[in-house]
């Protein structure tokens, strides 16, 4: 089957001589004309590779000309269509990274389709309502966290988003529901990690007195806001700052690194190399 | 007696109505000239305040002037001429946060008299002598960490400094030894504090995957790298930097932060609040 | 009259031995209580000051006193409570800062008021419609210069809005209608001013080859992008960045230094001198 | 002659089809490995890539090879082996930039041999002398600008520099000088250009009341202030800094960036596009 939109081909796998050309052979061989092309190899060997691309192929063709050409076993590669991902946002009650995720997909600019929004309170449903996307609230009252846990995966069920993002998602998932979503769930901590794991980030920066309070976009695995980071930004502060103060400031910081990070991981431009995230 | 100097007046106590009015009282009275005052009350109602006044006074009779009307007892106040404070900058094997020191010196930019250099190796030596300061060579080899800081002292009481610099001074001082210097030693930590406590920062921060990394200029207390934090800076790096990279380039982030922490400290401008600096 | 709200007070004037004295005097011998004072000499000798404070008194016995305490012809004041101001935004096609603006008006978090917001194009009208706020389209097709802000001011003059914010409106301002708002219009332009005045400035900013781009928010006076600069942001680009690319990047920073701006301006923390914004 | 250092392949030309995969099928065949490779393609259809390799290699082969390969008329490419840069440094009175660049060249760290200092004052003869490198004082006094770069010209050419940095060299050049050194003039300049290009900047800054100061690193050509820029960054300021306060500021940005800018052209990092700087 033909197919002429643009393509991202994601490549990794033991670094080996040639690499680069045999892939770009393939490439050059079907008339496709390579838009951006980067690649990265690791201290510890491991080689990856994103090629956006654009022309006219037949993909099997295609595919398979690549695993001749390729090293077997070894690299491993996925060839995306670029598209528009499929997401549900989880959410408490703070509004501000729901808030810009809203006006940016009502404007086109998410580079994802917002399915519908999950929450443990109703309070953000006249916010979501605004906007026509679907508000389910799942309490966690009289509930135990797994049941709760399985309350929502009933609701995404629905859905079948292909990333869940934790807007302010205040509570801890467990193993279990993490583990159904692998690389699939993006949150934003409230903190420079790995300063502040946990609870209360800024009143964690107020009594440690720090001069810089920051947030962070990651990867959710296992290990509370262990996963692999993919974007970061800081803000100045001073001892004017109550822990108050800096969680007001912190918004501004938390709503644009999340979309930064977003933005990343649904262009296809973000590879996961153990706790480290690669964005090519 | 009388001076003419520019002066600084720091007061800190607990809080209560007309502080600023009584203080500027006592200045208007004595036809000083406030050329900036600053003043912060801490969310638990601590006062501070920072007066630069310049005229001529007697200095018995304003401090009594002071004592009468500030509440007793209540507010502490320290009047000092603005002068160069006398330092010793303790280094291992680094140069860059000397080396950044050292021409701030030669060119009369640091606020302070650099007297000596204490090491605990001599490769910097050279470097040192270049510019006409002591150099003490005080290795720790075959000295318990006891006998070593022993060593320093003995050197140090040679110069009685008003504060120690730890340009990138790579061990961990006793408690011993940094009570004897309370609140007059400032460290420059290669992290963005609390994040990477401890040794290996930068091969922390690799491991970690962070996207962004500090540096942190504190006090010197008991706990490893637990001080007050006086100021920080960071800098952005990617997938692409490995641990050396990032200590590379952490190496301008921590010498700018260190030397502009130290031009608050040697201007009067820190007040310490528990483990919080207070810069005004 | 009897005013127990928190108020601050706005002095500015030649500067003079004693001025906070006898202010901070006023204020204590009403036992109001000093939450924040801040003030600053211009090199040029000029004096301002903002203090906040809260207390109950008599408006009139306090302008009284405080007359009869400072220099006069000299130090002009300005009392006002602490509350919400009123503004109207206008618009043109961009979302960005709209969508700011709204979300944090949605949740009380912007200190004002807004009455409604008026554009030159109707595209802007659904999105403000979802917040229940009046939407004015006052196209400038077919009308002058002139007769187009006339339909504008005839629109503004239902409202009777303190200040008015430009939020990405996009067509240059009459003398004869700045005058009629003297430091009472925001403007948000998308560049680092003074770079890039004009029109198009991330195109400039691609031409020009930067490696950084920026967004200033400042009062609107009669000359084109040159009225006092109350805010400004970066963000770092590279020769990817395509002027669009920029345009994109740098929508992130507007609509933060707008929000950052409106919130110095609406808490009366900006005084004007000449053509610098102090900021207390 | 075989070659088994690092080497770096820089090419640039009009984009065409199949370019990375005929580069890297000649190192393959080679048997090189390729450490690092980037490629930018301009919107308006320029080529540029770097690739970073190593192995042992006859330098004739590969580049009849390349040439044999790649488009002719067309692709433009140099082969370098990766090594030090000769550079001279001019300056005028100001040591920071000059200082810098001295402690990192005393400790390895440049990238660079600096072969001598020139000034047309002998203000900073001490602080070059401390380190060993001749230092030339070729006052202007007394001479037109003709004559003085006559004489500058004499004392480079003992010297056969590939580089001339201005570190802080307050004299404008003319384009015969200019001429003489294409795209081998890099200069810091203290502003954030294109604002407040020319004369003092810092003055300009403060009249205009930034929030925000910085330094340019850029390559000299005709026009002044105006060559492709290789690095920026920036300081937050606010009123409280006088023009003298943000001249002593941006001193700390202007030496970074400078050598920020420096360790990109001393690694053949640049590529210049027309007044653009594309850095790989």
């Amino acid at each position: 089957m033909e197919d002429s939109r643009k393509h991202i081909l994601l490549m990794d796998g033991p670094d080996d001589k040639g690499l680069i050309y045999h892939v770009t052979g393939v490439l050059f061989r079907h008339s496709l004309n390579i838009i951006h092309n980067d690649e990265y190899v690791s201290p510890s060997g491991q080689f990856f590779m994103r090629t956006e691309f654009e022309g006219t192929f037949d993909t099997a063709s295609l595919l398979n000309e690549l695993k001749a050409t390729l090293p077997d076993p070894g690299i491993t590669f996925r060839l995306n269509p670029k598209r528009k991902k499929n997401i549900v946002v989880l959410v408490t009650k703070e509004h501000h990274c729901l808030g810009e995720l809203l006006i940016r997909y009502a404007f086109d600019e998410l580079d994802a389709t917002i399915l519908a929004v999950v929450s443990n309170y109703n309070i953000l449903q006249p916010l979501v309502s605004k906007f026509g996307i679907p508000f389910h609230y799942v309490s966690h009252e009289d509930k135990t966290r797994e049941e709760h846990e399985e309350a929502i995966l009933r609701t995404l069920a629905i859905y079948e988003p292909e990333f869940l993002v934790l807007a302010k998602y205040m509570r801890v998932l467990t193993a279990g529901f993490v583990n159904k979503f692998p690389n699939r769930i993006i949150n934003i901590h409230h903190s420079f990690l790995p300063a502040f794991i946990g609870a209360n980030p800024y009143r964690q920066a107020y009594e440690r007195g720090v001069k810089i309070i920051g947030a962070t976009a990651h990867f959710v695995n296992n290990d509370l806001d262990e996963g692999p980071i993919i974007a970061q930004n800081v803000k100045d502060v001073d001892h004017r700052h109550t822990a108050a103060d800096m969680a007001t400031e912190g918004k501004d910081v938390e709503k644009i690194v999340l979309s930064q990070a977003l933005k990343l991981v649904f262009n296809d431009r973000v590879f996961i190399a153990g706790n480290r995230a690669i964005v090519l």
